[in-house]
Protein backbone atom coordinates (compact mmCIF):
# COMPACT_ATOMS: atom_id res chain seq x y z
CA UNK A 1 0.00 0.00 0.00
CA UNK A 2 1.02 3.92 -0.80
CA UNK A 3 2.68 5.82 1.71
CA UNK A 4 0.11 8.31 2.07
CA UNK A 5 -0.91 10.57 4.92
CA UNK A 6 -3.62 9.60 6.93
CA UNK A 7 -6.34 12.05 7.29
CA UNK A 8 -8.85 10.97 10.61
CA UNK A 9 -10.10 8.21 9.74
CA UNK A 10 -9.32 8.13 5.67
CA UNK A 11 -6.31 7.68 4.14
CA UNK A 12 -7.43 10.04 1.37
CA UNK A 13 -6.25 13.41 1.58
CA UNK A 14 -8.96 16.25 2.17
CA UNK A 15 -8.54 18.19 -1.58
CA UNK A 16 -8.76 14.87 -2.93
CA UNK A 17 -11.84 13.73 -1.15
CA UNK A 18 -13.04 17.27 -1.85
CA UNK A 19 -12.33 16.89 -6.09
CA UNK A 20 -13.93 13.73 -6.32
CA UNK A 21 -17.38 13.62 -3.55
CA UNK A 22 -17.83 17.01 -1.77
CA UNK A 23 -16.37 19.91 -4.21
CA UNK A 24 -17.46 18.00 -7.30
CA UNK A 25 -21.36 18.19 -8.48
CA UNK A 26 -23.46 17.34 -11.53
CA UNK A 27 -23.01 20.00 -14.04
CA UNK A 28 -25.77 21.33 -15.97
CA UNK A 29 -23.72 23.57 -18.32
CA UNK A 30 -20.04 23.78 -20.00
CA UNK A 31 -17.53 25.85 -21.21
CA UNK A 32 -16.10 25.55 -24.91
CA UNK A 33 -13.05 23.72 -23.79
CA UNK A 34 -12.33 20.94 -25.35
CA UNK A 35 -11.73 17.96 -24.00
CA UNK A 36 -8.63 15.98 -25.73
CA UNK A 37 -8.59 12.31 -26.39
CA UNK A 38 -5.49 12.42 -23.76
CA UNK A 39 -7.54 13.24 -21.01
CA UNK A 40 -9.63 10.13 -22.09
CA UNK A 41 -7.06 8.12 -22.57
CA UNK A 42 -5.70 9.29 -19.26
CA UNK A 43 -9.25 8.68 -17.09
CA UNK A 44 -9.65 4.94 -18.76
CA UNK A 45 -5.80 4.25 -17.87
CA UNK A 46 -6.80 5.27 -14.17
CA UNK A 47 -10.14 3.80 -13.97
CA UNK A 48 -8.92 0.37 -15.82
CA UNK A 49 -7.76 -1.09 -12.85
CA UNK A 50 -11.08 -0.59 -10.36
CA UNK A 51 -12.26 -4.21 -9.90
CA UNK A 52 -15.00 -6.54 -11.87
CA UNK A 53 -16.21 -9.53 -11.27
CA UNK A 54 -14.36 -12.41 -13.73
CA UNK A 55 -12.07 -8.93 -14.12
CA UNK A 56 -14.24 -8.86 -16.66
CA UNK A 57 -14.32 -5.10 -17.59
CA UNK A 58 -17.93 -5.03 -19.42
CA UNK A 59 -18.06 -1.02 -20.16
CA UNK A 60 -17.34 0.38 -23.47
CA UNK A 61 -17.16 4.18 -24.20
CA UNK A 62 -18.43 5.93 -27.31
CA UNK A 63 -16.74 9.64 -26.88
CA UNK A 64 -19.40 11.86 -28.59
CA UNK A 65 -17.58 14.92 -30.08
CA UNK A 66 -17.84 16.14 -33.50
CA UNK A 67 -20.81 18.08 -34.54
CA UNK A 68 -21.95 15.81 -36.84
CA UNK A 69 -21.89 13.19 -34.06
CA UNK A 70 -23.44 15.34 -31.82
CA UNK A 71 -26.49 16.28 -34.26
CA UNK A 72 -27.16 12.48 -34.36
CA UNK A 73 -27.05 12.30 -30.32
CA UNK A 74 -29.11 15.28 -29.15
CA UNK A 75 -32.48 14.00 -30.63
CA UNK A 76 -32.46 10.89 -28.49
CA UNK A 77 -31.89 12.67 -25.09
CA UNK A 78 -35.40 13.78 -23.00
CA UNK A 79 -36.04 17.10 -23.80
CA UNK A 80 -34.36 18.32 -20.61
CA UNK A 81 -31.24 16.65 -21.35
CA UNK A 82 -30.23 17.86 -24.87
CA UNK A 83 -29.37 21.88 -24.66
CA UNK A 84 -26.68 20.59 -22.05
CA UNK A 85 -25.43 17.45 -24.22
CA UNK A 86 -25.59 19.54 -27.25
CA UNK A 87 -23.08 21.59 -25.08
CA UNK A 88 -20.95 19.71 -23.45
CA UNK A 89 -17.55 19.11 -25.36
CA UNK A 90 -17.79 15.75 -25.31
CA UNK A 91 -20.64 13.17 -24.14
CA UNK A 92 -19.42 9.61 -23.45
CA UNK A 93 -21.97 6.83 -24.17
CA UNK A 94 -21.42 4.12 -21.47
CA UNK A 95 -22.37 0.79 -23.01
CA UNK A 96 -22.30 -2.48 -21.47
CA UNK A 97 -21.02 -4.93 -23.80
CA UNK A 98 -22.88 -8.29 -23.75
CA UNK A 99 -19.91 -9.92 -25.82
CA UNK A 100 -17.25 -9.10 -22.65
CA UNK A 101 -17.14 -13.23 -22.57
CA UNK A 102 -14.61 -12.72 -26.12
CA UNK A 103 -11.61 -11.15 -24.39
CA UNK A 104 -11.60 -13.63 -21.63
CA UNK A 105 -8.84 -15.94 -22.81
CA UNK A 106 -6.80 -12.73 -22.49
CA UNK A 107 -8.12 -11.50 -19.26
CA UNK A 108 -8.76 -14.15 -17.02
CA UNK A 109 -6.65 -16.85 -15.91
CA UNK A 110 -9.52 -20.17 -16.53
CA UNK A 111 -9.47 -20.96 -20.08
CA UNK A 112 -13.11 -22.48 -20.22
CA UNK A 113 -14.31 -19.18 -19.31
CA UNK A 114 -15.00 -17.94 -22.66
CA UNK A 115 -16.76 -21.18 -23.25
CA UNK A 116 -18.97 -21.27 -20.19
CA UNK A 117 -20.12 -17.94 -20.39
CA UNK A 118 -20.69 -17.79 -24.28
CA UNK A 119 -23.22 -20.76 -22.90
CA UNK A 120 -24.40 -18.70 -19.88
CA UNK A 121 -28.05 -17.16 -19.39
CA UNK A 122 -26.74 -14.88 -16.81
CA UNK A 123 -24.04 -13.09 -18.95
CA UNK A 124 -26.33 -9.72 -20.51
CA UNK A 125 -27.21 -9.38 -16.31
CA UNK A 126 -23.63 -9.85 -15.87
CA UNK A 127 -22.52 -6.88 -18.24
CA UNK A 128 -24.72 -4.68 -17.12
CA UNK A 129 -24.09 -5.20 -13.35
CA UNK A 130 -20.81 -4.93 -13.77
CA UNK A 131 -20.53 -2.26 -16.64
CA UNK A 132 -22.73 -0.51 -14.22
CA UNK A 133 -20.34 -0.33 -11.53
CA UNK A 134 -17.61 0.64 -13.56
CA UNK A 135 -19.96 3.68 -14.73
CA UNK A 136 -19.25 4.97 -11.09
CA UNK A 137 -15.46 4.55 -11.34
CA UNK A 138 -15.75 6.53 -14.35
CA UNK A 139 -17.73 9.42 -12.92
CA UNK A 140 -15.43 9.40 -10.43
CA UNK A 141 -12.43 9.28 -12.90
CA UNK A 142 -13.95 12.50 -15.44
CA UNK A 143 -13.54 14.30 -11.45
CA UNK A 144 -9.96 12.98 -11.35
CA UNK A 145 -9.08 14.93 -14.28
CA UNK A 146 -10.53 17.94 -12.58
CA UNK A 147 -13.39 18.01 -14.82
CA UNK A 148 -16.88 17.93 -14.53
CA UNK A 149 -19.68 15.02 -15.09
CA UNK A 150 -22.86 15.51 -15.47
CA UNK A 151 -24.17 11.67 -16.04
CA UNK A 152 -27.48 10.97 -17.41
CA UNK A 153 -30.02 8.28 -17.99
CA UNK A 154 -33.27 9.95 -19.92
CA UNK A 155 -32.56 8.80 -23.45
CA UNK A 156 -34.14 6.79 -26.10
CA UNK A 157 -31.86 3.67 -25.12
CA UNK A 158 -32.96 1.92 -28.00
CA UNK A 159 -31.88 4.37 -30.68
CA UNK A 160 -28.56 5.13 -29.24
CA UNK A 161 -27.82 1.83 -29.59
CA UNK A 162 -29.00 1.56 -33.01
CA UNK A 163 -27.21 5.34 -34.00
CA UNK A 164 -23.97 4.47 -32.31
CA UNK A 165 -23.79 0.84 -30.85
CA UNK A 166 -23.56 -1.20 -33.64
CA UNK A 167 -24.97 -4.82 -33.82
CA UNK A 168 -22.56 -6.18 -31.43
CA UNK A 169 -24.30 -6.75 -28.43
CA UNK A 170 -23.83 -3.65 -26.50
CA UNK A 171 -26.18 -2.08 -24.55
CA UNK A 172 -26.30 1.91 -24.10
CA UNK A 173 -26.66 2.25 -19.95
CA UNK A 174 -26.25 6.05 -19.33
CA UNK A 175 -24.34 8.73 -21.21
CA UNK A 176 -22.18 11.44 -19.37
CA UNK A 177 -21.18 14.90 -20.55
CA UNK A 178 -17.73 15.80 -19.82
CA UNK A 179 -16.19 19.09 -19.80
CA UNK A 180 -15.00 22.23 -17.52
CA UNK A 181 -18.17 23.53 -15.89
CA UNK A 182 -20.03 27.14 -17.19
CA UNK A 183 -21.87 29.52 -15.73
CA UNK A 184 -24.63 28.28 -13.56
CA UNK A 185 -23.62 24.59 -13.99
CA UNK A 186 -24.52 23.79 -11.11
CA UNK A 187 -28.36 23.39 -8.91
CA UNK A 188 -29.03 23.55 -5.32
CA UNK A 189 -27.14 20.55 -3.61
CA UNK A 190 -29.85 18.08 -2.49
CA UNK A 191 -29.64 16.62 0.90
CA UNK A 192 -27.80 13.32 1.62
CA UNK A 193 -29.27 10.28 3.70
CA UNK A 194 -27.81 9.79 6.58
CA UNK A 195 -25.40 7.13 7.54
CA UNK A 196 -28.38 6.04 10.06
CA UNK A 197 -30.50 6.26 7.47
CA UNK A 198 -28.37 3.69 5.09
CA UNK A 199 -25.94 1.42 7.40
CA UNK A 200 -27.12 -1.02 9.86
CA UNK A 201 -24.83 -3.59 11.64
CA UNK A 202 -25.62 -6.94 12.78
CA UNK B 1 -12.81 23.60 -7.24
CA UNK B 2 -10.24 22.54 -4.96
CA UNK B 3 -6.95 24.17 -5.19
CA UNK B 4 -4.99 20.67 -6.00
CA UNK B 5 -1.76 20.31 -8.06
CA UNK B 6 -2.17 19.37 -11.14
CA UNK B 7 -0.50 15.38 -11.72
CA UNK B 8 0.15 15.47 -15.44
CA UNK B 9 -3.40 15.24 -17.82
CA UNK B 10 -4.69 14.23 -14.13
CA UNK B 11 -5.43 16.46 -10.99
CA UNK B 12 -5.27 13.91 -8.49
CA UNK B 13 -2.22 13.59 -7.06
CA UNK B 14 -0.42 10.37 -7.71
CA UNK B 15 -0.45 8.85 -4.72
CA UNK B 16 -4.36 9.52 -4.27
CA UNK B 17 -4.65 7.32 -8.03
CA UNK B 18 -2.66 4.59 -6.10
CA UNK B 19 -4.19 4.55 -3.19
CA UNK B 20 -7.71 3.99 -5.14
CA UNK B 21 -7.05 2.68 -8.06
CA UNK B 22 -3.37 1.00 -9.06
CA UNK B 23 -2.26 0.01 -5.86
CA UNK B 24 -5.55 -1.29 -4.23
CA UNK B 25 -6.46 -4.38 -5.18
CA UNK B 26 -9.36 -7.29 -4.36
CA UNK B 27 -8.52 -8.62 -1.13
CA UNK B 28 -9.01 -12.78 -0.79
CA UNK B 29 -7.61 -12.87 2.75
CA UNK B 30 -7.74 -10.42 6.05
CA UNK B 31 -6.34 -9.57 9.23
CA UNK B 32 -8.26 -9.37 12.27
CA UNK B 33 -8.25 -5.97 13.31
CA UNK B 34 -11.43 -4.73 13.61
CA UNK B 35 -12.98 -2.31 10.65
CA UNK B 36 -15.33 0.23 13.30
CA UNK B 37 -18.52 1.62 13.13
CA UNK B 38 -16.50 4.98 12.93
CA UNK B 39 -14.53 4.12 10.12
CA UNK B 40 -17.39 2.97 8.23
CA UNK B 41 -19.21 5.93 9.18
CA UNK B 42 -16.19 8.09 7.71
CA UNK B 43 -16.85 5.74 4.52
CA UNK B 44 -20.14 6.79 3.90
CA UNK B 45 -20.07 10.47 4.85
CA UNK B 46 -17.48 10.12 1.54
CA UNK B 47 -19.40 8.14 -0.90
CA UNK B 48 -22.05 9.63 -0.09
CA UNK B 49 -22.03 12.80 -2.51
CA UNK B 50 -21.30 10.88 -5.28
CA UNK B 51 -24.07 11.31 -7.85
CA UNK B 52 -27.20 9.48 -8.48
CA UNK B 53 -30.28 9.95 -10.69
CA UNK B 54 -32.75 12.06 -8.93
CA UNK B 55 -30.00 12.32 -6.25
CA UNK B 56 -32.56 8.54 -5.33
CA UNK B 57 -29.32 7.32 -3.37
CA UNK B 58 -31.01 4.01 -3.31
CA UNK B 59 -27.78 1.94 -2.15
CA UNK B 60 -28.54 0.11 1.64
CA UNK B 61 -26.20 -1.49 3.52
CA UNK B 62 -26.52 -4.61 6.14
CA UNK B 63 -22.76 -4.87 8.13
CA UNK B 64 -22.01 -7.82 8.79
CA UNK B 65 -19.75 -7.80 11.88
CA UNK B 66 -20.95 -9.84 14.91
CA UNK B 67 -19.99 -13.91 15.27
CA UNK B 68 -23.62 -14.75 15.00
CA UNK B 69 -24.26 -13.14 12.53
CA UNK B 70 -21.42 -14.28 10.41
CA UNK B 71 -22.32 -17.98 10.84
CA UNK B 72 -25.89 -16.91 9.45
CA UNK B 73 -23.88 -15.23 6.62
CA UNK B 74 -21.63 -17.54 5.29
CA UNK B 75 -23.68 -20.74 4.53
CA UNK B 76 -25.35 -18.28 2.12
CA UNK B 77 -22.15 -17.37 0.16
CA UNK B 78 -20.95 -19.46 -3.19
CA UNK B 79 -18.21 -22.49 -1.54
CA UNK B 80 -15.38 -20.19 -2.85
CA UNK B 81 -16.41 -17.02 -0.96
CA UNK B 82 -16.99 -18.28 2.75
CA UNK B 83 -13.73 -18.35 3.81
CA UNK B 84 -12.82 -14.95 3.30
CA UNK B 85 -16.07 -13.89 4.38
CA UNK B 86 -16.08 -15.75 7.42
CA UNK B 87 -12.42 -14.18 7.92
CA UNK B 88 -13.00 -10.63 6.98
CA UNK B 89 -13.66 -8.26 9.95
CA UNK B 90 -16.70 -6.82 8.51
CA UNK B 91 -19.04 -8.09 5.40
CA UNK B 92 -20.79 -5.06 3.78
CA UNK B 93 -24.38 -7.12 2.55
CA UNK B 94 -24.68 -4.01 -0.53
CA UNK B 95 -28.42 -3.58 -1.40
CA UNK B 96 -31.31 -1.54 -3.61
CA UNK B 97 -34.12 -0.18 -1.92
CA UNK B 98 -37.14 -0.32 -4.18
CA UNK B 99 -38.64 1.55 -2.01
CA UNK B 100 -36.34 4.72 -1.82
CA UNK B 101 -39.12 6.68 -3.57
CA UNK B 102 -40.21 7.10 0.46
CA UNK B 103 -36.87 9.38 1.15
CA UNK B 104 -38.04 11.83 -2.11
CA UNK B 105 -39.95 14.80 -0.19
CA UNK B 106 -36.21 15.05 2.01
CA UNK B 107 -34.00 14.45 -0.88
CA UNK B 108 -35.73 15.79 -4.03
CA UNK B 109 -37.19 19.07 -4.57
CA UNK B 110 -40.30 17.93 -6.75
CA UNK B 111 -43.20 17.83 -4.28
CA UNK B 112 -44.65 14.78 -6.68
CA UNK B 113 -41.94 12.40 -7.15
CA UNK B 114 -42.28 10.10 -4.60
CA UNK B 115 -46.15 9.61 -5.90
CA UNK B 116 -44.50 9.47 -9.50
CA UNK B 117 -41.94 6.89 -8.74
CA UNK B 118 -44.72 4.90 -5.96
CA UNK B 119 -46.80 4.23 -9.30
CA UNK B 120 -43.70 3.78 -11.69
CA UNK B 121 -43.11 0.05 -13.03
CA UNK B 122 -39.36 1.28 -13.93
CA UNK B 123 -38.94 1.72 -10.00
CA UNK B 124 -37.35 -1.39 -9.20
CA UNK B 125 -34.99 -1.42 -12.33
CA UNK B 126 -33.42 2.24 -11.32
CA UNK B 127 -32.93 1.37 -7.93
CA UNK B 128 -31.04 -1.25 -9.05
CA UNK B 129 -29.11 0.63 -11.43
CA UNK B 130 -28.50 3.12 -9.23
CA UNK B 131 -27.34 1.57 -6.33
CA UNK B 132 -25.19 -0.22 -8.31
CA UNK B 133 -23.25 3.23 -9.66
CA UNK B 134 -23.08 3.33 -5.83
CA UNK B 135 -21.66 -0.36 -5.05
CA UNK B 136 -18.85 1.33 -7.46
CA UNK B 137 -18.13 4.67 -4.81
CA UNK B 138 -18.51 2.42 -2.06
CA UNK B 139 -15.42 0.09 -3.67
CA UNK B 140 -13.46 3.51 -4.10
CA UNK B 141 -14.58 4.62 -0.58
CA UNK B 142 -13.39 1.36 1.00
CA UNK B 143 -9.83 2.34 -0.50
CA UNK B 144 -9.84 5.76 0.50
CA UNK B 145 -10.06 4.70 4.26
CA UNK B 146 -6.73 2.64 2.86
CA UNK B 147 -9.14 -0.88 3.93
CA UNK B 148 -8.60 -3.15 1.11
CA UNK B 149 -12.56 -4.74 0.11
CA UNK B 150 -13.40 -8.02 -1.89
CA UNK B 151 -16.61 -7.43 -3.65
CA UNK B 152 -18.23 -10.94 -4.21
CA UNK B 153 -21.16 -11.71 -6.09
CA UNK B 154 -21.14 -15.54 -5.71
CA UNK B 155 -24.16 -15.99 -3.07
CA UNK B 156 -27.87 -16.66 -3.11
CA UNK B 157 -29.06 -13.60 -3.14
CA UNK B 158 -32.68 -14.73 -2.57
CA UNK B 159 -31.05 -16.11 1.22
CA UNK B 160 -29.37 -13.60 1.75
CA UNK B 161 -32.86 -11.08 1.40
CA UNK B 162 -34.89 -13.83 3.46
CA UNK B 163 -32.15 -13.56 6.32
CA UNK B 164 -30.84 -10.10 6.38
CA UNK B 165 -33.00 -7.37 4.14
CA UNK B 166 -36.46 -8.08 5.40
CA UNK B 167 -39.90 -7.83 4.07
CA UNK B 168 -38.78 -3.98 2.51
CA UNK B 169 -37.82 -4.00 -1.04
CA UNK B 170 -34.44 -4.54 -0.17
CA UNK B 171 -32.51 -6.33 -2.91
CA UNK B 172 -29.09 -7.93 -2.42
CA UNK B 173 -26.87 -6.75 -5.31
CA UNK B 174 -23.42 -7.77 -3.66
CA UNK B 175 -21.55 -8.60 -0.42
CA UNK B 176 -17.96 -7.07 -0.01
CA UNK B 177 -15.31 -8.25 2.66
CA UNK B 178 -13.51 -5.21 3.96
CA UNK B 179 -10.74 -5.12 5.93
CA UNK B 180 -6.79 -5.64 6.22
CA UNK B 181 -5.18 -7.63 3.44
CA UNK B 182 -4.02 -10.91 5.47
CA UNK B 183 -1.27 -13.33 4.07
CA UNK B 184 -1.03 -13.81 0.54
CA UNK B 185 -4.27 -11.17 -0.03
CA UNK B 186 -4.23 -11.18 -3.76
CA UNK B 187 -4.21 -13.07 -6.35
CA UNK B 188 -1.99 -12.47 -9.41
CA UNK B 189 -3.26 -9.11 -11.31
CA UNK B 190 -4.86 -9.99 -14.35
CA UNK B 191 -4.99 -7.89 -17.52
CA UNK B 192 -6.53 -4.26 -18.00
CA UNK B 193 -8.49 -4.30 -22.11
CA UNK B 194 -6.85 -1.60 -23.68
CA UNK B 195 -7.80 2.20 -24.32
CA UNK B 196 -8.47 1.31 -28.10
CA UNK B 197 -10.44 -1.97 -27.00
CA UNK B 198 -12.75 0.21 -24.63
CA UNK B 199 -13.19 3.85 -26.13
CA UNK B 200 -13.96 5.02 -29.62
CA UNK B 201 -15.09 8.56 -30.95
CA UNK B 202 -16.72 9.85 -33.19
Amino acid sequence: MTAIAPDGLLALPEDAQDLLFREARTANTFTSEPVTDEQLRAIYDLVKWAPTAMNAQPLRIVAVRGAAAKERLVPLMAEGNRAKTAAAPVSLIAAADEDFHEHMPVIWHDPDARDNLAASPGRAGMARFNATIQLGYLILGVRAAGLAAGPMAGFDAAAVEKEFLGDGGRRAIAIINVGRPGPGAWFERNRRLEFEQVVTTV
